[in-house]
């Protein structure tokens, strides 16, 4: 079976072409089977992909020396798109020449760019951004939308639903994820009308590939019993900068803690096993890869300051949403859940499937 | 002068009566012009105080054997409010019979109670609920509404931003409290309508008791920086919560860390000190006492599983408040945004204070 190729971004982010290359060539030793587009400074990629053979005999260059900045607005991005690294790689998708495509840079330009030139798929009403969440279990959660939609309706959220648990089955291999909606409470009664409308539709649509368990609240979002938080943008960003900053807080803290005292300093040093591994498991660069999910295509956001690990990261995400046909599989689920939603009692709509 | 007596709920929360008491003791100490009334159980009460005789003396006891229930619903709690020790404390402050009410029950019930006996002060339109939280700088950040307003137009928070710097200058000493809203970025063309017009008058609103220094994204909320981040209910409970989970999970990692492997533990061992400072900046018993801000009355939340020393933070935070006199400097500084209102140019508004 010959696999869709990956367009990489190779000029955006802030570690430069080299890490987009590596992280690329270091992804491509678990999927071999990929081939890839760069696009860049073709001197530079040439120059980048001197140290991976192997990656080079795997890409084609598409050249081009426009970069979008870190802070540029979506909307003068958008105008810039046919003459930017970011904005070719998306167009590559577009006209069937990549699969999808990886960028490190801006997000706001890398969502604009990409649903103007992919549109969302059939059947939805809107694209939403997944991210990766560690948590205390075996499996990262899936959480989305993270700024896409400030606004989200029942119906956004329900197909938010159905779109997480697609990823979160490539992530997890779960069959079922356990899918929660993010509230301030747990009890039937809490949050808004839109969140409890939506609790209802998803009880009720039996025939999806999801297990539906009701609400969460925000702090045991990481707690590794739940693979989907479901959630509108302007929560969703809320929820996820402020786990970002609290972990930060504690690490600080920590750090400060542990350089007060020689003694602290000693117990450090022979505790730094203990710390690694903390590292680690906090590393955003092992839970990268954000998602905009629901487009005609599969675009992956890497993280701006990403090393090349985490780059790799990014494009595995990308490698396997590929090899799991991530796009039919939501526009499946979003059939069953029109077929739900004529016949809203779950007995009659299993009995459709 | 003869300060105003607290009225404290003995019973509500999970560590009983001695606990309640001997935090009331702790928190007289440093304020030893203060009064109790000890609403709840009498013998219980009587034995409580057996160990701490100078609060004896400052006590009156309010008789009383109903407790509402950690998970009563408030509508139930409301129609149970006058044979309660929660809504008897409450009812005490109705009465002028004490200044403050402190609890550690039920925050539902308390806040549904001391709506419906207190009411709104004058010229606002809603209560908030605020809390303090932990920063790398010298003071806490006190972060409304909580959950008490699931949604909030923009004189809603234009009105939180006045309350919270109020409850602010109390905790920091600061004339001039630095507020801002919290949001999903920092350009001004962020978020919803109402948080962006609520930005408008607030930086319009010069002669307020506060510095308006815009937006605030949640990875920032404990840097230290902010002296009160102002939020809708929905916002701010996902916040304090995700805040919450995700500073339990990397202690959790942590904690997991130092105990694989021997020479880890060994390291734990040695730098105690360090992880003990952690856990006492982290322990929610020194940045207890949340406030219903904007009633007729201080009413303040103590966590309901807060020890003594956490009791003393909550009942000090009411007497600190008492002391200042929180709620006539509420009024006074909603006279000035009233008056600036009327006069939106910020020039004039200052001429006319």
């Amino acid at each position: 079976m010959s696999l869709p190729r990956i367009a990489v971004d190779a000029m955006g982010g802030d570690e430069g072409v080299r890490v987009m290359v590596e992280g690329a060539a270091l992804a491509r030793r678990r999927h071999d089977k990929f081939k890839f587009l760069l696009v860049g400074d073709q001197a530079q990629i040439e120059k980048a992909l001197e140290a991976h053979p192997n990656m080079r005999e795997a890409s084609e260059i598409l050249h081009c020396e426009d970069v979008i900045a870190g802070d540029e607005k979506p909307s003068k991005a958008l105008r810039r798109a046919k003459t930017t690294s970011m904005g070719l790689a998306v167009q590559a998708v577009k006209e069937g020449k990549a699969g999808a495509a990886v960028s490190a840079g801006n997000t706001g330009a890398l969502m604009a760019i990409s649903k103007l030139a992919l549109r969302t798929m059939p059947g939805l009403d809107r694209p939403a951004l997944a991210a990766l969440l560690p948590t205390l279990g075996e499996n990262d959660v899936i959480m989305l939308d993270l700024g896409a939609n400030r606004e989200c309706d029942t119906r956004n959220l329900v197909q938010f639903a159905i779109m997480g648990a697609a990823y979160s089955r490539t992530v997890t291999g779960r069959e079922r994820p356990r899918v929660r909606l993010l509230n301030i409470g747990t009890e039937e009664t809490k949050g808004t009308e839109d969140i409890r409308d939506a609790a209802n539709q998803l009880r009720a649509a039996t025939g999806l590939a999801l297990d539906f368990e009701g609400f969460v609240e925000a702090d045991k979002i990481n707690r590794g019993d739940v693979d989907v938080v479901v959630t509108d943008g302007f929560s969703g960003n809320i929820a996820l900068k402020a786990i970002e900053g609290a972990a930060r807080f504690v690490t600080d803290l920590l750090r400060n803690a542990f350089t007060s005292s020689l003694r602290s300093k000693v117990g450090f040093l022979v505790s730094r096993p203990a710390t690694e591994l903390l590292r680690h498991h906090l590393d955003p660069n092992n839970h990268n890869g954000a998602v905009f999910l629901g487009l005609n295509g599969v675009v992956v956001k890497s993280h701006g300051s990403a090393n090349a690990k985490g780059v790799a990261n990014a494009v595995e995400v990308a490698a396997r949403l590929l090899e799991d046909d991530i796009t039919n599989r939501i526009a499946s689920d979003l059939g069953v859940l029109d077929q739900a939603n004529f016949n809203p009692v779950p007995g009659i709509a299993q009995a459709g499937e």
